[in-house]
């Protein structure tokens, strides 16, 4: 399980990490078909709202629809409790909605009985999927495939990113948004750059690496962003969990001054994922509480010019990305984090003790 | 800010606890006829779904309402994310829907813009609050009161509570359920039983008491549910964050397995809340599984006859009431759990600092 300092291959998910820019270019150049037979259903039904279902990674990933299907299109959604049919057994008017079922393995037995429920009661159905011979790509009338290939690491990376690009064109298909479909095909380019910008970071024992030794030494963070990139903070939140058994915990700025700020304090290390736009005042607002409590956060900053008022110890993402698109490549300064947390515990990130790579909750 | 070992007053939350069951039958007494006015608008407007808008203590009571309306009246219902509106400015079709906001304040700035909007778009709108002369209040269709009376402790105890007590007469009385409304008007006498067998249970240096003492020596804990009772788990960790700085974190008994579950070891102290009916079996899943890691949880179980298996260290609630009322005694221990973690550590559990009462983002 450990490997202590011993020089080492790297690990699956360093590959499968780097190899995302790769993989979004070849799903972009595949996926236009899928995501236009499912907008054409969307548009045929005109469903009065959406709900999201998912487990896991891919539930940041239905996070990440939620907030891009409401500000683009204007249909209310939300994400689904599956035990309300799987324990309860109670069933939705589903007929006037909509059901989109995120799972990279298409085997998550609950995520898969509530698709088959809505669309057997009437809802217009997607599954966002990696594997189409899944029970899940079976039980929908639209598949999207994710064409991540094989991952091997217990974490998903690759396939979550994947999992966002796929809602991204579905969206911005239905929409008809040629400017979200055009910036999106930039997505493989600032992926690349994105990698090379955090690698640097993390190597520096003053930016980011200063922020794997505080994360790895004192087993706990706090992640806050908002907005589109909660999800990103989310999906940080988890890897770190599973990766580096860190108890990290990703909240909204908007809520982490509802109790989780009591939290914050010089011991206890933040990062702050800080897109440009509508939310950073209140991300700010966040961070100066923090502050305040006398801890120092780590800010990954997004947006066309990067951070406002870069330091040293911040990782500056100059994207050219709209804010609704810079969750798909604002998670991987995290992913690497996470990865070089566990690395730095003598901790194996591709088979975390305790977890599997598929779970088939009821 | 500490009060250290010297003798001290009842705290305040400690007060606010000991008086639910009585400001629940009094809010029982009085609520209604501000319940049937709301059911009659949802009859009258037939909402296709429900949007419920919180944030903090009540956003755990949305996640209450959420699983009590889809399982009782099939509505699908999903919560808010307010900053689609009050960041992106996003205008959604709420003309079909019905919006229930939940405030103990009816100041939460986002919590009244959200309902406002969805009001001025054609939704129903219901507001439950502590406050009937809050911005909140005045910005929906309709009010039920919660009647809590006047809150001196930061942490939310007493207004949490009557907010449940509030969505399920409103629930029932919604779907005409006499057995749900019958089983309501006995939480008062349930309430009381719980507190005394808690206290007891926290008294006892081999049962809660060492709850206590792990919590509070470790200062991280897992706080694991499903279902109704998982905004029991989530109310639960918010306030051991709150008033104690621990490290709660609560989740869902299917999603940790997913990844949460290796941060559970023999160190790392985890609460487990049991009701007898459906998810009991993922529940105990989840504590098999944390078994194995070295951790042996506390359950606190609620049912008819309490725990299936009580050992000495466990809670059994014997409560009669149905699965979908427990979450409002259910919370009862973890209320007393937080703060005399709280004291222990010789903080005020009146004050945390850096908490406000009420919390305006926007």
């Amino acid at each position: 399980m450990t490997t202590g300092d011993a020089p080492r291959a790297a690990s699956a998910m360093d590959r499968e990490i780097h190899d995302i820019p790769a993989t979004v270019a070849a799903l972009l150049d595949r996926v236009g078909p899928e995501v236009a037979a499912a907008a054409e259903d969307f548009r045929a039904e005109r469903p009065a709202w959406i709900t999201i279902v998912a487990r896991g990674s891919s539930d940041h990933a239905a996070v990440y629809a939620r907030y891009l299907i409401e500000t683009v299109l204007g249909i209310p959604t939300g994400l689904a409790a599956p035990s309300v049919l799987t324990a309860y057994g109670a069933r939705l008017r589903w007929a006037d909605g909509a059901v989109i079922a995120i799972s990279q393995s298409g085997q998550s037995t609950d995520v898969v009985e509530v698709a088959r429920a809505a669309r057997d009661a009437g809802a217009v159905t997607l599954a966002i999927t990696n594997d189409p011979a899944s029970p899940l790509a079976g039980a929908v009338h639209r598949v999207v495939l994710c064409r991540a290939g094989r991952e091997d690491a217990v974490p998903a990376t690759k396939t979550y990113v994947t999992q966002l690009v796929a809602a991204a064109a579905f969206v911005a298909t239905l929409a008809d948004d040629g400017a979200l479909l055009s910036q999106l095909r930039r997505v493989p380019e600032v992926a690349s750059q994105t990698l090379i910008a955090a690698e640097r970071w993390i190597a520096d024992p003053e930016a980011g690496g200063a922020a794997v030794d505080a994360i790895a030494s004192v087993g706990r963070a706090i992640i806050v962003s908002r907005g589109f990139n909660l999800a990103t903070a989310l999906e940080i939140g988890l890897k770190l969990k599973e990766t580096a058994r860190v108890f990290a915990e990703a909240y909204s700025a908007a809520d982490v001054l509802h109790g989780p700020m009591v939290l914050a304090d010089d011991a206890v290390p933040m990062l702050v994922v800080r897109p440009e736009g509508p939310v950073a005042s209140s991300i700010d607002a966040a961070s100066a509480a923090a502050g305040r409590r006398g801890t120092e956060p780590w800010v990954i900053g997004i947006g066309e010019g990067g951070a406002d008022r870069p330091r040293p110890r911040d990782l500056s993402l100059a994207t050219g990305l709209q804010e609704s698109l810079t969750p798909i490549v604002g998670v991987l300064p995290g992913y690497l984090l996470a990865e070089a947390s566990a690395r730095r515990l003598g901790l194996d990130p591709d088979a975390p003790a305790g977890l599997q790579k598929v779970t088939k909750t009821r």
